[in-house]
């Protein structure tokens, strides 16, 4: 049977201005695939609904979110490599600075990983009856896991996204959400003791305080090669990505210099996902930088970003595999944030050809597939590698 | 009000190899009815979603299959006249050639019709207290039919689609479905003793076993007119296909030629659709020989079935009713199996015009009615023939 490579580029799709970052980029590659295949344009979750990645990537991935969302917490604890349990409430993470009941750096001035590291040590590892794992990822990142009897994720988060400071408290009257918000609040706490004093934060902008956001509950689902047949592999730098593919019990390859910012080994993801493709029916590749800098409103990083994709895809080529390509979601530059407009999708091997000759925006709108979901993709792949069920007889 | 004819070309998508068997054949009434007509790309189910041609049939024909799908034995059933009545357990039926406990070949040499009805003759009509009605069609093929109280159709097939016969087992612990599993092997034994000892079955390979599969009850269903108000009619050489209609509480005709292989007479087919389209107010009609093309592998040979559908395709124009044609599924050639790959749709009369100019599967992928689904069809059928009814007022 045939394998596959689904490719995801965090953030693709665009808009027009008057081209979009993927019309003004050099992309031979993928536009020889976009003409050799078929494309189209696909709705990560529904028609026009923003999604946030996680969820974007659930859907794609074939988990209805509806149905398997856990939250994001869960999900940078996954890809950090915390092994959850059943019932651990689980949070994203930032280190930021803290002044007289102000946060006035929600990133710490983007903290080396190094300095975060070692902050993480001072950091309390139980709290009365509850153990506290702490783990650190790039730079200001990381995520926070409780784990005992009588937690609840429905506490608030304690990071603004503005500039004052608000305690965690309960979202309802159990006594769960009360216990968590308490916890959390004698976390936040010993935490701001604990980093003011540190000799490694002696700098500008102290990393004396860990905002929480995302709370969320683990609870194992029915893996991606129970559900689909596939034995699949993430190939990912960001934690999330490999949270995601980590939650759904495909295997997480952890591939040196995959950092999921600009400074990422592409190449290396790519060879990667080469050898991976012999042993695995599926792998699923992921690359943030396009999404990074529609957030940041560049263009030219944006455009950029494609070009350092497209001249990947010749060792994808080499693996023989059906390979599709799409993206999460859009990020157009000019809004500096996720939108519902559909991503361009294309499909090469396995699938018919259309007359499409290019990958991007406005020709893959006329592309032979027409408008597809992110529900669709699992589907497809099945199909394409001869894997899918026959539904009667 | 218009009157309209639907024909299912059975496994009729295919991929390019170059070119599809769609694109290679000559088809000039079939594209000119696209070029004046108007086209677009059909999934019978859902999308990348591989259905068999029962389940498939039922969704085209608006009888949703996780609701309404009974199995293939009561469409077999019913597809060879047998009146079915509620609680029926009926199963497809091959007569088989059995040494050694070994199936050493599912179609028992492909026997003659004559010669398998013949054999039927000695198979048993009671066991125990349960009637049992078999009854052969063309070749091996036939259909099975248990009618008792306290039977159950969740019950292992004893078809195994391999070398080893298996005996009948219950799927769950009811006394139904142990009853049934009991009645089936005491037919199975008495069904080898009988035809072993036959005088029509001195050949090499003896048809001296009957392999069931498909096991299915019979639950009457709303009637295709009592859903939609449309008065249909089938014409289809197939008991499948001559099944599903039935089920629907189609009509159906007994065209002399239509035999659902690639002998049958689609000119005579044609004829009876023009001239049932006076009395009913829609034709379903069901051309087998793409399908059977395709399991078989046979390019040229589904090449040549287009052709000759196309030959026939300026009879039912005579009939002045909108025409759609599409397929239940594809088959590619190069797989040898049903696909996800949607199929091509034409619809003409009544409907709008587009720009494509040819029926096949890379022009229809660009057509005006854009990607459709199977339980699409019934309302687009209801509404170019001005029968639907308004909702809201």
């Amino acid at each position: 049977m045939k394998k596959a490579i689904l490719l995801i580029i965090d953030g693709l799709g665009d808009l027009p201005t008057p081209k979009s970052p993927l019309q003004a980029a050099k992309k031979p590659n993928l536009d020889r695939l976009a003409n050799k295949g078929i494309t189209g344009m696909m709705s990560p979750v529904k028609r026009y609904i923003v999604p946030g990645s996680d969820v974007a990537h659930l859907n794609i991935l074939g988990y209805d979110p509806s149905l398997f969302y856990c939250g994001r917490g869960p999900l940078e604890a996954l890809g950090l490599g915390i092994k959850l349990q059943e019932g651990d409430i689980s949070f994203r993470a930032n280190f930021a600075t803290f002044e007289n009941n102000k946060i006035t750096d929600r990133r710490a001035g983007r903290i080396e990983t190094s300095i975060a590291a070692a902050l993480s040590k001072y950091l309390p590892t139980k709290i009365d009856d509850v153990q506290v794992i702490f783990k650190n990822s790039a730079e200001h990142r990381g995520a926070l896991v409780l784990r005992g009897a009588g937690l609840s994720s429905n506490v608030s988060p304690t990071d603004p996204h503005g500039d004052d400071f608000e305690e965690c408290h309960p979202l309802d009257n159990t006594k769960e959400a009360k216990k968590t918000a308490e916890i959390i609040n004698k976390f936040t706490k010993i935490a701001i003791q604990k980093l003011s004093s540190a000799p490694e934060n002696k700098r500008n902008t102290p990393a004396n305080i860990i905002l929480l956001r995302g709370a969320g509950p683990f609870s194992s689902v029915p893996s991606f090669y129970e559900r689909f047949g596939l034995n699949a592999v993430c190939v990912a730098g960001g934690a999330l990505y490999k949270g995601v593919a980590s939650y759904l019990g495909m295997d997480v390859l952890l591939v040196p210099g995959a950092t999921g910012d600009k400074n990422t080994n592409l190449e290396a993801k790519a060879k990667a996902a080469l050898k991976a493709v012999v042993e695995y029916d599926m792998v699923f590749m992921h690359i943030k930088l396009c999404d990074s800098a529609g957030h940041d409103g560049d263009f030219n990083s944006k455009k950029n970003g494609i070009e350092r994709i497209d001249a990947i895809i010749p060792i994808l080529e080499k693996s023989g595999a059906c390979i599709v390509i799409t993206g999460d979601h859009s990020t157009p530059y000019s809004l500096k944030a996720h939108s519902g407009h559909e991503v361009p999708i294309l499909v090469y091997g396995g699938e018919r050809k259309d007359s499409v000759k290019k990958f991007d925006e406005l020709s893959c709108a006329a592309g032979g597939l027409g408008h597809i979901r992110g529900k669709d993709i699992i589907p497809l792949i099945l199909n394409i590698t001869q894997r899918a069920e026959k539904y009667g007889s």
